[in-house]
């Protein structure tokens, strides 16, 4: 259960990144002009090669990251399914938006035939999550998409995990030469200042990014101040709220609690999506579900950390915390290199700015609140977070609606009576959420992930040939409005 | 048709602005819990408002800015129009992308009930231009999206017209009030230290603007360098290239000719539509149909800018710009303040950057080309541009298709046979484009420019009471996508 590191791969050149970058380039406009078709075949072979590899890629992975094979293969089937979801999506085609207005008069005279539809952005530079070696790798959401939305794309790799990565790559080139699509389709490169200059590059038209708030606040400002800035979608930090009520607590103390403790430990702490700060009323029912939390946290030993760098990170976090909030549970020591659980914990009066940042890891603040006019102000001092939880006693459990209403606001996805860990891939899934879990209004999972790797473009009074397919008159391919009413195919 | 400056209005001081921005943030709850049926009926409500004051509102554009009662009286009817444009989109609810995912088995294990809106943002900034006194300032284009969407606005106003856009204000709070919407709906504040800590302001949570780059980019920086960074949508700078074929050239050079002038010199050249450049073919047929473009610029007299300073910068472009291209025609002169309408041209060889930078006002420059290799050479040296405008002699016209593509990629809206000013409001209609012409890829014309003042939210196993009534099961309200399957209002 240790980490191998792999040997610092090749770092790649200023060169060898504009030659790559030519081909992306080359491939875009090959890509752009594919059937919806071709592309959702793209993806599926992507996934077959994926499955196809099973076994060697999750005991790479393993080697890399020790988050275990069991986590490993259900990412992988994950990515996997991820592909295919997308190859539904573009199949679906309503992520087009296709919009046909025909010509006809207004107040303001006649107005010309307007058609209106989403086209590829072109090349994507996706920079690869240390914590997910395949969903938020090579192949995973950001790819996906953009591969979805017909761009080629260039990964950044990780460098905790170079050696899976560069598998992974292998798989798909050969993929995308089976699949005759351009040789540019999918490119990997590997090192820090390759990764500053992929997202200045001209030839790159938008960027995904899933890691920490410093790296992707550093490459957002590189994105925005280029001659031609380019859109920057970062996935940074967040703390993740959870509430729960009074009522919650009263009634389900243990489940909640150990709930709890589950998800802040799953994959080692080290999900964005770990819940970093608990509101739990004051009193002996929330004493109760804190002491159950506390219990599993203590009984959990060291893991190692996905790089020593986020070892030793996590360990100052805790320390700095302590002087801040009292400690009430810590797991079992290990070597260098591994993360111990922590529990902390403090009344809603003393919080401080530092125990509502996000610390990756194993850690969670508890924080107990009086009131929902305390917990308001408790939430008030949360940031924007990708998730918050409400556990309750049930639908008719009302209690706190004033923090329930603020909560709301500062997250990208509210969940009831669950844990955040666990992202779904479906179409109503929205992993983003108020600055700083997000730097935009979109989301990395999902179907509408999509939307990021294209841009509006109308054609006016356009001859029929110069017309993509899917906004040609005659029986709707795809969902259109049509003169302001939605047509789905099939329809009339 | 002179311009009357009006006396510069009181600058918004810092705490007068801070006042405005609590009623705002306030406003914002009770909109955000409107129904959409209310959100639509306060857009009539503005819409009527202006209709009924149309001649005393019309009178007042035109002594502030001369732009004539005709225009002026057109752009207002724009304006009211729009507004109720926008109460369609709300009650028609496809801008929600309402999504439900019901519970269900996945090869990763069971999935959550997910379902997926766009809720309103919160209080937008809204900078409004000089060169659209109504379509583009207090309630115009990007003021009723905000609202549509559920949020309340502060507009900043543009110094050309203050007291045309304090009298619409006025208007609007009236209606404001009659509709029972809150006090912060809709705000109007002067001055440009004002328009800076607007969009630095905590509360403020997006902001649209149409106007300079400079200016644009200026705005854009501060929003990007927020503590909490919001998202800036601009539409800064657009040259509007226009691609004449041979056979267009040979078949119609007097009709294209004079059409093009039309189009340079509508509203004093002070569109962000105006076509800034004209890829004309060599020879002789070319030559024509620059000659009659040259007559109509020659025959038409200076008249009046929006601004003193606009003036004096237009003649600097022009000037700055004779040193690289021949002059071809100018209007007849008149005194400071006016714009004498110009004519350049240049081969294609002799292109320089300067000549394909915006120049705003009633300026055109030629660009003789002689193969479709070369004016594909000048298109690849044009940035990003709202629209890209290709005249032909019909529809079985297929010259140039290489060029034809290098301008599709570089524009926002294609348009065949037709000019680029003139930018009708319809559900298809798309008004952005690549940078330097927006920096976002989102509209500011159109159904979709909602979309910029939204924000996604997921709600996970959520309770019915805490769920919107457009994502409540039964029968769907709005276009819903249902389990993967898009159904509609009345659909089953």
């Amino acid at each position: 259960m240790d980490v191998t590191r792999s040997p610092a791969p090749r770092e790649t050149g200023p060169d060898d990144l504009a030659a790559l970058l030519q081909h992306a380039a080359t491939a875009a406009d090959v890509l752009a002009a594919w059937p919806r078709e071709r592309r959702a075949e793209l993806l599926e072979a992507l996934a077959d090669a994926l499955d196809d590899d099973r076994e060697a890629l999750v005991a790479e992975a393993d080697r890399e990251t020790a988050l275990g094979r069991e986590r490993l293969g259900g990412e992988l089937t994950r990515t996997a399914f991820q592909l295919r979801f997308f190859a539904d999506v573009v199949r679906d085609g309503g992520y087009l938006e296709a919009t046909i207005d025909h010509a006809g008069p207004t107040p303001m005279g006649p107005r010309p035939d307007l058609r209106r539809m989403l086209v590829p952005i072109g090349p994507v530079a996706v920079y690869a999550a240390s914590n997910f070696p395949f969903a938020f790798s090579v192949l995973g959401g950001d790819t996906a998409s953009a591969l979805a939305a017909g761009n080629p794309v260039v990964v950044k790799a990780h460098p905790g995990h170079p050696a899976t990565s560069e598998r992974v790559a292998r798989l798909a080139e050969r993929a995308v030469a089976l699949c005759g699509a351009p040789r540019g389709t999918i490119a990997l490169v590997h090192g820090f200042d390759a990764g500053l200059l992929l997202v200045s590059h001209p030839a790159v038209r938008a960027a995904g990014f899933t890691g920490s708030l410093g790296g992707g606040r550093a490459l957002a400002d590189a994105a925005a101040a280029r001659p031609t800035p380019i859109p920057f979608y970062g996935e940074l930090s967040s703390i993740n709220p959870v509430l729960v009520t009074p009522s919650a607590a009263r009634t389900n103390a243990d489940g909640y609690g150990t709930g709890l403790a589950a998800s802040v430990l799953q994959g080692g702490g080290q999900f964005c999506t770990k819940p970093g700060l608990v509101l739990v009323p004051a009193g002996q029912a929330g004493d109760r579900l804190v002491a159950a939390l506390a219990e599993v946290i203590e009984q959990t030993s060291a893991r190692p950390a996905l790089t020593a760098g986020m070892a030793s990170a996590y360990e100052q976090g805790v320390t700095a915390r302590t002087s801040e909030a009292a400690v009430r549970a810590r797991g079992s020591s290990a070597g260098p290199g591994a993360t111990r659980p922590a529990l902390l914990e403090v009344t809603a009066g003393s919080l401080t700015p530092q125990l509502v940042e996000e610390c990756f890891g194993p850690l969670a603040v508890v924080v107990r609140y009086d009131s929902d006019a305390e917990a308001v102000t408790v939430v008030e001092q949360v940031e924007g977070s990708l998730t918050a939880s409400i556990l309750t006693a049930g639908e008719d459990d009302r209690d706190l609606p004033a923090t329930r209403a603020v909560l709301t606001a500062r997250a990208g996805r509210v969940l009831y009576d669950g844990y955040p860990t666990g992202v779904a891939v479906s179409w109503a899934q929205h992993h983003g959420g108020p600055w700083p879990s997000t730097n935009t209004l979109h989301t990395s999972v999902g179907a509408t992930a999509i939307r990021r790797f294209l841009r509006p473009l109308a054609w006016q009074q356009a001859p029929h040939h110069a017309l993509p397919r899917e906004l040609r008159d005659g029986p709707p391919v795809v969902p259109v409005r049509i003169d302001g009413t939605l047509v789905l195919p099939g329809g009339s």
